[in-house]
This record gives structure tokens, sequence and C-alpha cells, in this order.
């Protein structure tokens, strides 16, 4: 498990993965936080949030590393988000409390948990009316400013710690982060037990988007890729069916054999590709009075046949992170209704960060999910 | 108003404009339809249960000419439907009941009455879920092969007209029909009292979607059109403001102004323009978390900044006519908090119908709701 | 499984289980009913429309016998259901298709079908509106004076008949009318996977109320009831806690036992019990914002602590049979989400429908589900 | 208006009306707050509360007389919240910002706002998910052990302070209070434009939802009550028709004069009343598949005709409060659409609360809404 004594108030090591330029990702001791119980200022360029700060620190266990992650350390940002100063980098993480504010009532030292990496104002509009992920002062883990948590210890709000079963691993903790996504993916197409679903992409979002479909009943679960080793994955994972998109071939000869393999048009298809192909398809496929959740980042600009999907009043929903997922989450693979532990198929020690991410860059070994353990006590158990 | 005698049973006289191929509309005698109705008898011991072939006769009074009859009579097709067969033309309709079928209760001989002119199967699953206007198996006036009712006589499902308040005029009644298209549209943005609504477009469908945005309870309506007579006409309808679009100005200028004329962003904007310089800037202009609907038929493809909609989580919806929203849309009227009869600013005979449809295909003298009369009584009241 | 040939056109045989009067239940002949259409024909140029009086004839295979037709038996009536007439009983169903009329187009002689016994009238508001379960016409088998389907031979609309997949049975098909009760149940409370469900009575309905909810999800189910065997049967079903309630215990003692049991407020309570008790504990129980169905039929007046619900905003919402609910009743079964079989406990020949319902009364050898099978070539395969 | 010198840090006399025990309410200084921006602490027996408090100091200029102020008063409780300790009383308020903590943002001294006497934790499930109003640890103004702001200064959220539009007065503002009830209670039932709404009781709550009803969109609301002088005020109010409630007629003859009176069976029923007599008919008359909100509070346990609303799937729903709905209400009032002023019937100083108490506690000269106006250099504009 975990050494406290190797924690909270006396620690001094707070090894962290800092994003200090483009392709310049560097390890760093920063200081142990300590846990808050009044506001906190994030950063001298983001103006004071005021946020209710019951906070825990967090031994850090698991952390996954987001195609996002990997696309800060590449380009340096992503659409309105650009990283100017020094950052720490992770937010699909998962950690053990080892010290808790004066006010916490809901953890205790020794807790297992999942880190749900956004909190926002709690004051705003969106807040108040339970759309916290769309708070405009945000405060989300490695996005500018704000710092991630890929570091030995991390403090955070109380009520964004889930506490995990037992009987859960902390990469399953860290893969909540994703599968929230999902999640919410889902919730935005009012998904239901027997509708047919198609997911566009079988990247880490598409599996787990595949596998929270299944988990909420899905009669049938179609998913497209271009790569063939990820097919059979999708299909190892659990896939009713998948396709192989070309590029070469006619867009709506796509779509026929979609829906003939599928034997029917889809209620609801998530895009997890973002790829201009895939959601022509998607809004071309989708049944009559459907939906089509858009949860991978496209380009800025495309163009697709917006009438067709317009026309049969299939609905266009968009995915920004999630919010009150984490629950639904952690229930779908506690009751064992998904399995996420096959996802990962690399682990590295926090020292070999960089190493790491260089894995995640060549894509060698086809990893799905790699797991950074910032814990010097983790052993890989195979 | 109308003399039953000169209908029913006994008239010989149903003058109808049919749509013989493009730019080729006719005058002709058609044979007075009788009403239906084939009840069945389930059982000796089961009393009549009412199926939906319960028609009424209907004397027509008023018929207002659409942008789409004047599409089918310039292009003879809109999208998938094309006119191969005569077809007779027409759709915005009131008319008064002049014979009933044997089991009709719910109308009589006299009644005034909005007519509703698509009637679903009744049998699928869009119809028995409550969404008839999805149902593949619609039969809608004047959508090829189906005959409008642009006709002295004609005959309709009993359950589509809609008795009309006594205060209510015939063309009020035929103007229900592009108001249950806005009603639709509001609904389909959930839209609310104390809410701010932007419409793209000051044609007949944006005008009354300003209206019913403003009889719902928007706390303020802007909008947009490129025309300066029709914004002006708009502001004479009720919008809190209008801004005129212009295909030189940089769009984000626009989106800016926009923002800056309303004091804020809309929590939904319908589009009734179909232009795309109008679907991009609803697109970017609506307040995330909210909704954009897209009522007006644009091109099939387009290239659209679809990101910065999903990125913010605005949902994209469809308008494909309305569903279960005549109601509404009367009691919009009857209570007086939508005053629609501005709308119409020419009148015709039945026999002068050719005119009609070139006083809209021309424009001229600014037609915004042109009203076509097929009873031979009809008097132009002034 | 069938032959035909004993069927359709030529069959003579249609022995019928008639009510003819308190505990007056009688096999009597009667015709073999032929399959209708009445389709109507809009208009020379108009293709056919289907209006739905497109029957099918079916040869019934599998009925159910439900405590509301053992009621009719011995009360002669329920709530506002008198049975004046003579009446076929048996409402849950299933059958083979024999004969079709000329117009059906989704089913053909041989498909084994599950029966939706209620069909409305297709025309009213809460038909047109998608919840043709409150329609003020509805024709529902077995209600005074609508006809049941306990017959050699049935003729029902096709689109409420829903083809069961080769795997199911008969026994199965006949059993998703109580599951579409569950189903409807569970969509009143708009339950979620990973919420947790608590159900009050462990009768058929209970049980397959626990058993749907499993499906969706739950997290945690528990069940309730008075006597010990049923309890045992609840655990047996999968039910994840059973609580025995008992009189004479101080109401919030069992409140709280009950939370204790379950760790936990349930988000929802499906009363399958209709007992004043039950109902009282399910207002206490249930979580603060959540919601209290109740599906069984209790006594028309009742004293209940309605403010300890109300003053929390515990909705209270009632159930009235269902609404669209085959499909989802269906694929529970057939993806193996919900496995129903075990509720057929006893089996009867049409031949016997006295003995059956003797045994329905007097509840020897506490049977769950009793099927009635009219085929006469059924035979038992145990 | 008000003077920013008598306020403020400067500020000494902060005039207080406190309930030191059953008929017990006095005059007390009690030291000027100052606006914290960092966790405040509610009350010895209530454990700290983690709200992020960026508070301003408001100048309390109207403050409304609730009924449950007077139960307060009377009784020393009401259900669970018993007054232990002395308590300033009054909730329904409005002032002007006279200082602001250094972190706000969006008020500055001289706003006049209407204040929203709720806050919940910000962190629970039911905070996080917008349903704060159900938050176990809400810090509700006069709701034991919380103080509630009828004094001469008081510190409050900002967010929870909503900025009056110029035309509102004072006391518009402080009925923003009761008119959230009703704005909450009709969004409860899902009310919308051209549907009926009934609403039992004519006391001040249901006079608002009348007006309410009507600003949504009513096409009819009938209002209720035994007493002959309130059904004038409905009357004047706006009602489109009322009806004078009688103890001895019987129950199912008032159900079927309501109906009479309305035309029709109403879509929602709001019952303000909370009488047994009034829940009753509620449930009775209400259309099929419609609504009752219960907004009054009654009786614990109550004998009730369930099963005649269950049976016709006619929902149930309670109100807590409110919850994000000020904006609608004073949306509701700024654009005209519902006239509040007329409610208020009497004012008093804060010097005179106890005869202000006295006047709602006799109900003499029939007092519709008493307001307190805190502010030395009040005075009444006749």
């Amino acid at each position: 498990m975990f050494s406290c004594n190797s924690g909270g108030a006396d620690a001094k090591d707070n090894l962290s993965a800092v994003l200090c330029g483009i392709n310049d990702l560097r390890l760093e001791q920063r200081p142990v936080p300590k846990p808050r119980d009044h506001r906190k200022y994030l950063s001298p360029n983001k103006p004071s949030q005021c946020t209710p700060t019951l906070e825990v620190l967090l031994q850090m266990e698991s952390v996954g590393i987001c195609g996002s992650d990997v696309h800060f350390l590449v380009h340096g940002k992503i659409g309105p988000f650009v990283v100017t100063d020094p950052m720490i980098i992770g937010h699909e993480a998962s950690g053990t409390v080892v010290e808790i504010g004066k006010k916490v009532k809901t953890l205790k030292p020794g807790d297992r948990v999942a880190i749900e990496p956004g909190v926002g104002c709690r004051m705003c509009s969106y807040c108040k009316e339970g759309r916290y992920h769309l708070c405009p002062d945000m405060a989300f883990c490695a996005t500018p400013p704000i710092d991630g948590n890929l570091s030995r210890f991390f403090a955070h709000d109380e009520d964004f710690c889930f506490k995990l079963p037992d009987h859960l691993t902390y990469d399953e903790g860290a893969l909540m982060e994703p599968l929230a996504v999902a999640v919410h993916s889902l919730k935005q197409a009012n998904f239901r037990l027997g509708q047919v679903l198609l997911v566009m992409g079988a990247g880490p979002i598409g599996l787990v988007t595949m596998l929270a479909g299944k988990a909420i009943g899905a009669s049938a679960v179609l998913v497209t890729d271009t790569e063939d080793f990820r097919l059979k994955k999708a299909k190892d994972f659990g896939a009713d069916c998948v396709y192989q998109m070309c590029e070469d071939k006619p867009e709506d000869e796509i779509v026929q054999e979609i829906k003939e393999e599928l034997g029917c048009e889809p209620h609801a298809t998530i895009d997890c590709a973002g790829a201009v192909q895939a959601i022509r398809i998607s809004l071309k496929v989708t049944r009559t009075g459907g939906v089509v959740v858009l949860t991978g980042m496209g380009q800025l600009e495309m163009n697709i046949p917006l009438t067709s999907a317009i026309f049969r009043e299939v609905d266009i929903k968009g995915v920004f992170r999630y919010n009150n997922d984490y629950p639904m989450a952690i229930d779908m693979v506690a009751s064992g209704r998904a399995n996420v532990k096959p996802l990962v198929t690399h682990h590295f020690k926090i020292e070999d960060t960089v190493k790491a991410f260089e894995t995640a860059k060549t894509r060698e070994g086809n990893p799905i999910k790699i797991m950074i353990h910032p814990n010097p006590n983790w052993q890989h158990c195979l």
C-alpha cells in the first residue's frame, strides 16, 4: 500500500513532473502542499477563486497519460489554453489521503480515492445549477495555469475525491477520469438500456465509451476505427461488432455498411475520433430523432452535411469533460459491469516520466493507457 | 362568412390549384371528396373503438403561400421530395366544417378550424411515442405525392382540425401553421420565461418565432436580417432590438456586436435564415450550455465552426415541422400574447392563384404572407 | 411448436375462457375472428396510408393469470371496471401469427409474438403525445367490456404484437406483460445505473421490478415482504438484501432498519404491495429528492404521512399499466440481463382453466405465476 | 434612498428583531457584521459550514412577514425546526449594498438587491447537482439556529444577492421571496403556456402563484378559498375565475363544480392551502397525466384518496423553498408580466416590529403582506 510517514507534514520529497516548454518535461522538487481550509489563490495570472477549500493531502499512486497531456507537451497549447509558465502535468489520477484539513468530515488518512481533477467556483450560475463543468472560473488540473497532479503529493478539495471500494485498484481509480467522460457522453445522449450504440474511434475514450454503453445496457455496440489492431482490441473488450473505416470508400457506402453490420440505425452515435469523416458519417448514420454526441475534439472548421441530421431532428451535442459523473463511473467498475483494467498496457515510475511520454508519443508497443506511479514504494504486481 | 349549401354532398365545384410541372400551376376541377369513416368493431360485446379514419369535409377559407410552395413551383422539388405527378398545392390553411363522417364526435358542421396538414401512420414507434412528425409514412399536404388543400373543399382527419375560438379569423387560422413551426422550435430550445432569444432572419418564420418567443416570456429578443425593410418590420412586430447582417464584416466582429446589442449572450438562437453565415454566427454567439435550433433549411454541405459550439456544450437541434404544437400556437393568439394578423400583406381569390404565386416569386410590394381564399363568397374586409 | 393448419381461416375450434359472473368461469366456443384491414386511400394520386386497422390472427400459446383476473373472478369488478356481460378473460399473453390482414407489413405467419394487450384510440391528445396508456378510449384485454385473449385464437393490432427473438419461449413472451409494468415503474422513477432501489412487496410484480432494477444497473436492491417464503424467492431471484415487514413493529423502527440494511436511503422506492403500511414506509424511507412510485393498487382512502415526503421533495408517482415499454422489457430478457423464466411455477391447458384459477385463489403450492396454454398441441417440456 | 455614512464600517446602530421565546419578540442591538471573504462559522450548535464567503454588507430596506415567522413566534417551532436560542427573525428581504468583501466582483456599494435567504454548503451532492435547496447543511435565514435579516444591517453571500432593476422597488425586492416559491412550484409542475391552472388557497402564496401562472401563460387560472374577501382579492389580482370552498358540501360536488367553472380539468393544481380538504380535491380534480404540487404545509398525517390520483398517473410533487428561481421571479416583475406590488397592504418601521407581528397574528385589517422597514431614513411614499 503506502506509508504515511513518507508523506504528510514532514515529507520533504515532492518530486513533480513539470512541463517547462514545448517538448521540455522536467522532474523537479516542489514544496509539499498543506491542505487548506480557507480560500486558495490559484496563480498570479488567475484572479482569486472563491472555492470552499476543505482540502485533503494526497499521496499520489496512479496517474494516467491523456492525449491532451501529450498535446500540451508537443504543441504547448490546446485551443484557447496555452502553457506560458511551468506547469505540473497530469489529471487522470488516484491517490491516498495522508492528511486532512481541520474541517474535513468525509475522508480520513488512509482512504484510497479517485480524483476528479476540476473544481468550479461554486458561485456562478453554472455551478449553482449543477453544470459546474461549464464554470468559466473552473480550476482544472494541468489546464494552464493550474498545476496538475503528477507529483508525489497533491492537495485537493475533499468533495472532488471519491472513495474507492476496497476491491478497486489505484489504476482503476485513475481510469475513472476517462470513464467519467464516457458516462457524461452517454448522459448527453440520454442513452438507455436496449438501445443501439455506435462509437466512432477505438482509442482509450472510444473503448471506455463502448464499455460504459454495454454497462448501461446497449443491445448492441459497433465500434469503428481505421487501425486494425485497435478494432481487435475493441472486439476483445466486448464490442458486438466493429467496422474498419477507410478514407477512399464513398461515404454513403460506409453509412450503408455500418447500418447493415448493426442490422439497424443507431439510436446514438458517440464520436470519439474527432475526424471530419467520422463526424460526417455520424450525422448521416444516426437514426431519425436520435443523437450524435461529439466527444472527440476535431479541427475548428469542418465541412459537414449538417442538413442531413437537422432535417431528421438528430440532435448534435457536445461534451466538455464531465459533471457529477464519477459516482456512476465508479459504480460501473465496482459492480463488475465495466472491466477497465485491461486498458492499462504500460507502467512507469514517476522518475521515468519522460520515457513514459516518449512511449505515448511514438506509440511504440501500441499503448492504450500508460500509468505513471509517483509513490516510491510502488511495485508492479504481475 | 360561408354558406353551407354551397358545399357538402351536393357541391359540384371543387376548383383546385394543381401544380402540373415546373412553373406550371393550373386551376382544375376535382371531385369533392366524401369524409370517410372506417370504424372497426372488435367483437360483439366490445363497443366500437374509434380508429383514426374519422374525416370531416372542409370548405377551405384561407390558404397561405409558404416558401416551400414557391420552391416546388420553381424547382419541382425540395431535397428528397420530387413532384412527379400533378399535385394540389397548399398546406397553411383554415376552413369550415361542412360535413362530417358518421362517427365524428368532436366537430360539427359550421365549426371553424385550423388545419394541421400532416398526419402520421399512427402505428410506427415515432407515432406511438408522440413524435408523429418523424413518421416515415407521414402524409403531409402538398409534399409529393400527397395533395395539398388549396381547393374549394378538402377532407381531413377530425383530430388534425383544431377548432378556432370565435374571435380568431380564418387568416389567423391559416397562420397557425408557421406559428406551430415557431412553437416547435422554441420547445426544441426548451425556451423559458426570462431567457434571452436570438432569431436569425426576419422572414415570416423569423417573425413568428420572435412573436412566439415574446409570448413565452423572452426577456429580450434580437432579430437579424440583411434587408433593412425586414428589420423595420421586426421592430414594428415587437423585436426588442435588431441587427443588420453584412457579408463583408468579419464574423467575430458581428458576434461581438450582437452580444453588445443584447447586453449578453443569448440562451437560445433560432436560425430561420438557413444561410451559412447565420448558422456560423449562431454557433459562436450562443452562450455556453445554450441551444442553437436550426429551423431554416440551408444547403446540404456547410463549412462551420462546429467545435466552438461543441466545446461549450451548446446543443445543436433541428426542426422538422411540428408535433402537437397547434394547441399552444392557437392559445398564443387567442390569449392576445402573439399578434400574427399583420403578417398578412396580400389577399387573392383562388381564381387568381397564379398571380398570387407571381407576387410571391417577384416579392413585388414586399409581401410577408400572401393569403389565398377558395371560398367564392369571400370578401376582403378592409 | 404449433401447426398452422389447426388454425387460421378454416379453424373451427376457438375454445375461450369466459367470465360469466362472480366465481363463474366457463369454457365456451367463440367464432374465430378474421384479421381486419381498413386501409384508407386519400386520393387517386396519393399512395395508401396505413391506418391502424391492420390486424393479425394469433394462435394463443401462453396466457398468465394476473391478480386482476382473479379479482374480477371473485368480485366481478376492480374499481370503476365492472363485469356486466360475459367477457373472455386473459391479458398476459403470447402467441403465433397464423394469418395476417392484406396490408400487414411487419409480421408474417409463423412469427412468435408477445402481445401488448391495450390499444388506444390513436386520435386523442394522450395517444398523439405518446401516452396512449392514459387514453380514455383504451381497449384493454379483459377489462370490461373488452374481451381478453385466453382463447385458442385472437385477433390483434399488428403494432401491438412484438416479435420474440428465437431463443425466448412463449412463457417468457407472456411474462413481458408484468415485466412491462416493472419497466414503466422504473421509467416513472427515472431510475438509473448505480442508484439504490427499494421494492416493497415480493409478489410477481415486486419480483420483476427487482429483476428490471438489477438489469438497469441498480447498485443494490432491497425487497420487503411479510411472508418468509417470498423473501426467500426474492433472494433466489437476486435481491441484494431482503427485509421482513412486521405489522406490530413501530414504523420508524422499520424505516431505520431498512436504511441500515441498505447502508443508505434508496433513490427510488417502488411499492408493489399497495398496503398502507408499505406506502407509509415508502414515503419516509426514500431519500430527499428521490421518488416513490406506487405500482400496487391499494385501498381508495389511506392515512399517510404525506408531509414527510413532500417536505423533502420526494415525488410520488403512479403507474397505470405501461406505454411503449415492451421493447425494453423484451431486450432485458433477450440480452440475459433479466431472467424471468423461474417466475412460472405452474402450467395448465386451457381446458383446465377453472383448476388453474382455483390454484391462483387458494395459492396452494405457493404459485408465483401460473401459465395457461390454449394450443391443443402444447406439451409441458420438463 | 439610503445614506452610506449611516452604515458600513463606522455604523454603530444595528437594531435587530430578536425572537427570544414564544410570543417574546424583542428589539436588540447587535454588532454590525463585517463582510467576510473566508469561511464563516454559523453558530455554536451548528458545525462549521464550508461556504465560500464572498460577502457583502447590506443595509436592509424591506423585510416582509411570512406565515412561518408568525408560526415561530407563536409556537417556537415548525416541524423539525425548534428555536432554542435567541434568533433574529426575517427572511423575505431586500437591501442596499453598503460594503463589499475584498474579492467581491459582481456587486458594489449602492447596488439595490433582493436577498435569497438560504445558502447551501456548496459541497454536497445536492449542491453540486443544482438542487442546493435540499442541502442538509443549508443555512437559511430565521430557520434555527441561523439568524434572519430583520436588522438594520446584514451580511450575505454575494451570489445570493440579486441586483434589482432600477424601476423595481425594495418592497418588490422583498416580494421576490414568496414569488420564488411560486416559480419553483410551477417549475415542479412543468407548467407551460396555454395550460390550465388551479390554485388552492388565496393567501399570499396562492396569489403570487396565480400571478406567476398568468405570467408563464396560463390560458386560465381558477383560485379557491374559503373566505370571500380573499376570493375578491384573487379576482382583483387577475384570476380568471374563483371558487368558494365550503366544508359541508360533498367533495365530489366541489370537484364537479370546479371542472364546470374552468370548463375543463386543470393540467396542474398547486395547493397553497395545506388543508386536507384542499389536497383531497386537488388529487381528484387534476386531469389524468397532470400534476399536483403541494406547496402549502399541512398536518403530518392525512387521510387522502391517493389512488384516485395514482391510478390516473397524476404526479404528486412537493415544494421546499426554491432553487435558482430568483432570476425568473425578478424577470416576471421587471417585465411587467406579474404585478406583485398590491400584495403589500401594511408598512411598519423596524421599531414597530412587535405591532407589525400583532397585526399579522390578529389579521386585523385583512393584511396580505406586511412590510417592515429597518432603514431609519425610510419614509412611506403614498
